[in-house]
């Protein structure tokens, strides 16, 4: 992602604060958990969704109040104490190139080290001081639970409708946008139909965003993105680009016996076994079926196809900011709109 | 536990509405979460963490507030949240008998269950609509995911001061306690000094309920406990009957050689590996060196050594109830302080 972006030039010194907010936890925390926070926060990621917090509070006032950081950080410390339970749920050893938690330490630390961030995040939410943002966020938690745990129980479920994804990534990823935008709201005081407004906008912003990670998943490169292409399929995870390529496919049995026959041989598809499934082992040299089926849609219109309806949410994120005044807060999130669909990590 | 405690008589009918709310999760959740909360909710548990915030209110109130009851759903799904986690940890079972969720379930899935309940427990919470109960909630988890962290990680150092033993299990166990008692003074807008109080009666209650747990794990009936005797020590956690069965021992270092190699040969003892460490597996039929420690530990002085100290902290649990009016309340809390101690479960 581009340091150039004018929401992050724009929040720059308050996400600075958020930034020394969140490392302080490690000075608070058991010696070993203080490092592992060191580690992962020190594991890039662009600070997207403080940010976002940030700038939703700065069309209503200059400068982040003490209150705002601590919406922001509870924003960041939530979404890393997600990164945490999930990797340890795929099994995943890397992250954005570098090795995960759960790859340092075994599945009971990595447990309770996202139980700490959760605990940690709830923490800075309450700094808020105020009742609303708390709500707001303690039923984001439980939305995004909700969405993983459909997530998990859906893996290999191959013929789904088309609404599952939209109601999954909604909550496993637009939620938390629109609870950021419209949490900063609320400590801003703004009124009513604004306050929607910025919800709107993180909302549409957090679709487009996942359905973009869902294509890259499949077009991305490997060693940019940290882990195999098409990752998601092998793991039974049925994103949009998949619905499309399914939907035009000449011989959708034919493809669909191919994955189940993956899915038997690598033991994936049932919410109990879920696990280490990101890798594309071939045992004994045999021909890796899958791979032909990711390179056929990563080649086919499907891609396409996906993208457009990204550029849809975009759209709809931008509209959604009309009814805010014009300036530096507004066009940068429409350049963030249009940066999130444009992008290639 | 009997059902004739006065304190579960007292805050009978407002234990219902807790358990009602607590019920209606399953409402809200999707499907097979749902199942498994009724699973959770149904296998046993006397409740008394919310019955603790119950009577604490009751003190001031004749009648719970929603607010109040809201608050002892959050305390005990809190509770159940860190019960499912820890399961999944220790590779548990069984729990009271019953079958854990993580016995049902894939690891995933008990991670996210668990997430779920946190969440959970955070949204009752912020129905409390009160800023510092809220930010005593979020304190209180860090506490406990922060001693759990230490417990993991101490696994199988045989000697550790005691006062590891005495911050472990302030964090673990009592932390809560307090929470609970100390929350509804909140809610009650008790005065500071019988809010100090009943803070004070929760921890001292909290610091006797669990070092008698550690006595029932080496003295309790398998078939009552629903787990192995000696299980925390099989699995390298040091608990105060140990502490003084080590200080008391004529030949410490053969002691602990023993402890060593029961701990290599069941590969346990680092943060990675504590899993799945609660059965007495004997290999080929050879002796199993941790039984005769167990019973060693059982038939030693040590048990009377430990039981006194609970029945040290019951006391200091009494004697903190003495600036609140007497009367069903602070009576029932002194049963229940005696009763703690002298439970054979």
């Amino acid at each position: 992602m581009s340091e150039q972006l004018a929401i992050l030039d724009l929040v720059y010194d308050d996400l600075k604060r958020v930034e020394q907010k969140m490392r302080a936890m490690g000075g608070e925390a058991y010696g070993p958990l203080a490092e592992a926070f060191l580690h992962l926060l020190g594991s890039g990621g662009k600070r997207l969704r403080p940010a976002l917090a940030l700038v939703a509070y700065r069309f209503f006032y200059e400068s982040a109040s003490e209150k705002t950081i601590a919406l922001a950080a509870a924003v960041e410390t939530l979404h890393n104490a997600t990164l945490v339970h999930d990797d340890l749920i795929d099994g995943a050893l890397l992250r954005r190139g570098g090795t995960t938690l759960n790859a340092i330490w075994g599945r009971g630390a990595t447990v309770l080290a996202g139980d700490y961030l959760f605990a940690r995040s709830a923490g800075f939410a309450a700094e808020s001081e105020n009742v609303r943002v708390v709500q707001l966020f303690a039923e984001t938690l439980r939305i995004i639970c909700d969405g993983e745990l459909r997530q998990l129980f859906s893996t290999g479920q191959w013929r789904q409708p088309v609404e599952t994804y939209y109601k999954r990534i909604s909550a496993k990823t637009a939620s938390l946008f629109a609870a950021a935008t419209r949490s900063a709201a609320i400590l801003a005081d703004a009124p009513a139909d604004m306050e929607q407004a910025l919800y709107d906008y993180g909302y549409h912003l957090g679709m487009a965003f996942q359905i973009v990670d869902d294509i890259l998943d499949f077009t991305g490169d490997e060693v940019v993105l940290g882990k195999p292409v098409g990752s998601d399929l092998r793991q039974g995870i049925i994103t949009l680009p998949f619905f499309y390529y399914l939907q035009a496919h000449p011989s959708p049995d034919a493809l669909l016996a191919t994955l189940e026959d993956y899915k038997q041989n690598n033991n994936h598809g049932n919410a109990g076994g879920a696990q280490n499934a990101g890798s594309a082992s071939r045992p004994n040299g045999r021909q890796d079926p899958m791979a032909g089926v990711i390179a056929s849609v990563r080649a086919s219109e499907a891609i396409q196809h996906a993208a457009a309806e990204a550029r849809d949410f975009a759209a709809q994120a931008k509209a959604d900011l009309l009814i805010l005044p014009d300036g530096e807060c507004r066009q940068a999130m429409e350049e963030l709109a249009d940066f999130v669909v444009a992008r290639q990590i």
